[in-house]
């Protein structure tokens, strides 16, 4: 290395280690040459907050402490990165660290979507930064092409497969066939879902990610109890065969939109549910743990990010990065871009949202049912684009793809249609995405 | 709009009203009041430069000059866009506009290619920005995740198709079998190619691209000319039938990779050619005018990002995202991270590569063949993957795919084989990418 950094070293505290937090402490060690030659600092590691010190974490004891609050606190550390996870210790610890005028980097989704609002008030108030690359999507870079490279453009729509434990579970359903219940056993066993699997398969680690996307994106404030959730553990071998029977297959979407209601005004949507995706479409594809992102902006058209949304060290690499840039600003004495929630605009009902719909039903194999049937939709003001007969006798179905409605409207026409004398069962509903009309 | 801008407005001047110029200028104009609110003070726009000013151009005569250096002397600018193209007037007024404290947007590859060192140092000596996303991958955000989010992290390689040119004939050859002439034709009739196209389908753009990548990826300067550089003239509808027969596709690729030299020596490589990829490789599947590139970090893993890489809006998407940074810095007092060339890697000759091939030769359908054509790979070092058969008499040809081997290990065997009695004519030699072994 040829740098010589005049700076005075940069002090780091890292609190949690676990996956990332170990990645992170072993990049730092592994990798300080590089680092200070980025930073124009040395990056020095002051100590990392554990629930269990001892000899067998893989750094010195010295480093280690249980006090996580004394290390924030200690005057030779400068910025804060928090990998803990929960919820009101690191709020705790990172509003205490920006109150210090520590900048801080955290992957704590479910901690943003509800708090952002707080912590980025205390990171403007005390001019520091307050960085979460790692907090969507792990490894690929979204947050900051989000806030930074699309600063000048207008996004209409965010589209993503942010959560990897959804998409293995639905990725090896479409490949094996196999039932919900035995590809959640699997991917426990295989080590991707966990014991307790409710944030990841019922939806509210994606809506978490929405939320935050979303805010990005609209310069609007959205919370995790603004998105609208569905999970994916109603989902069927049966749904994902029909999907196929459409060239489609289903993905777990994390969703934010601009909408015009039919009054002209601007609203946005931030929703999460499992939906059918054409095979043709750049998100079916993504399979397994990966994780894409499909951003539409008005200038830039559509672009896709696409990569590894967990693990320790894809996690790390997102850190890492947040970290030499908020280390750069203390050494420039300056702050980076910030997310901004200027535009203020409001959330529109699930109600109100324009999407299409897969309709499937258990249905009497007897005359007249389709034209019953169709006669529903049609009713409602929710339009057909294919009917597919499927079976026979008692097991005859009836799947219908309509063309655009809204979801009320949508709402009601199932209603209807589950009271109809030739309709044994509405089984599932899911939306299509992905496609004009 | 709710927000205040306590801050002087900044004033822009934009250079050329091309198709990116008269995007930006549209945007700055229809989005002032967003961009006011991101930036933090209202943008400006002082004047254009144009050529050929006149009531046609679609901004107010008042803002047209045909003075551009003195447009970038008024003391009232404070950012400069260059989109003019072109090298030696650009070079200077960039010069001009960083020697006194204005921050440079510019999307000029073959500018930066050559000249980055030179413009780099005029902006870090005046502590003024020069940002350049648009230059490489038109709206794709690939600079800054490069520059940002992966400043923890250790790139390995990047590659990309960031020739728009070379891919939509590409695409076309391989969709409708026609030829390079024929398809050439219709990408100028279609637009997709310039008048004089060479400096797109002989690789010279994609090369200055490559340039720019390496530069930032690797923390060393590297220029277009230390890009080796094929171009896809040369590549025939029989090479793109072949590609189909092994399960691949032909692009024009610009690789940036880290290499380990046989002597343990850290280097790197430039290059851009026409190469065979699988069809199940994420950059096979990216037609047309699009853009895509893949990254590969020690840490982050595979990334790929996606999008259009030309055009007037999404170019000027790119534009915009650097203005709007670069305007709320000046707003802030600070700048943002740049590129640095610390690492000082050395360029590894074009000979020292070690690739995967493909070797198309027209040979005497006889027995004794392909044991003496085999025997010329073996005595050069060089190890056999597959062997394919195709025609059979005159029309005899084998095509051969090696394993990984140096492209000077190639030059020797490919020399002697076409010295063998039985091979008529080495008739296409391209690489192989995106494979292991």
């Amino acid at each position: 290395m040829t740098s010589e950094s005049a700076h005075r070293a940069i002090g780091v505290a890292v609190l949690g280690l676990g996956n990332v937090g170990s990645e992170v402490v072993r990049i730092l060690r592994e990798h300080s040459e590089d680092l200070e030659a980025r930073v124009g600092a040395p990056l020095e590691l002051r100590g990392v907050a554990v629930r269990r010190p001892g000899k067998d974490r893989g750094i010195p004891e010295e480093l280690q402490t249980t006090d996580a609050e004394s290390l924030v606190a200690r005057d030779d550390v400068d910025l804060v990165v928090e990998v803990i996870g929960g919820m009101d210790l690191p709020r705790k610890l990172i509003l205490s660290a920006l109150n210090s005028g520590k900048s801080v980097v955290t992957a704590n989704k479910a901690l943003l979507a509800d708090h952002t609002g707080e912590l980025a008030e205390a990171a403007e108030l005390h001019n520091v930064d307050l960085y979460f690359e790692a907090a969507v999507a792990g490894a690929i870079p979204v947050i900051r092409p989000l806030i930074q490279s699309l600063a000048g453009d207008r996004v209409n729509k965010v589209a993503g497969i942010v959560n990897g434990t959804t998409n293995f579970i639905l990725s090896a359903m479409d490949e094996t066939g196999a039932d919900y219940a035995a590809t959640l056993a699997e991917a426990g066993r295989l080590g991707y879902a966990e014991a307790d699997p409710t944030a990841d398969v019922e939806g509210y680690d994606a809506a978490a990610k929405a939320a935050i996307l979303a805010s990005i994106a609209f310069h609007t404030r959205v919370t995790a109890a603004d998105v609208y959730r569905e999970g994916i553990s109603k989902i069927t071998a049966a749904d994902l065969t029909s999907a196929r029977a459409l060239d489609c297959t289903i993905k777990l979407l994390s969703i934010c939109e601009r909408i015009t209601t039919p009054e002209g005004k601007e609203r946005i949507s931030a929703r999460v549910y499992p939906a059918l995706v054409p095979l043709e479409h750049p998100l079916a594809s993504v399979n397994g743990a990966f994780n894409a992102v499909v951003v539409e902006a008005e200038n830039a058209g559509r672009l896709m990010f696409y990569g590894q949304g967990a693990g320790g060290a894809p996690t790390a690499s997102a850190v890492m990065g947040d970290l030499v840039m908020a280390a750069r600003n203390k050494v420039n004495g300056g702050r980076g871009p910030r997310e901004s929630k200027y535009a203020k605009l409001k959330i529109a009902p699930i109600g109100d949202i324009p999407t299409r719909y897969y309709v499937n039903m258990q249905v009497a194999d007897k005359a007249g049912v389709l034209s019953a049937v169709a006669a529903e939709f049609s009713q409602h003001g929710v339009s057909i684009s294919t009917v597919r007969q499927e079976g026979a006798g008692d097991g005859a179905r009836l799947v219908v793809v309509t063309h655009v409605a809204t979801d009320s409207a949508l709402s009601e026409t199932v209603e209807a249609l589950s009271k109809l004398e030739f309709v044994t069962a509405v089984t599932s509903v899911l939306r299509l995405e992905g496609t004009e009309q």
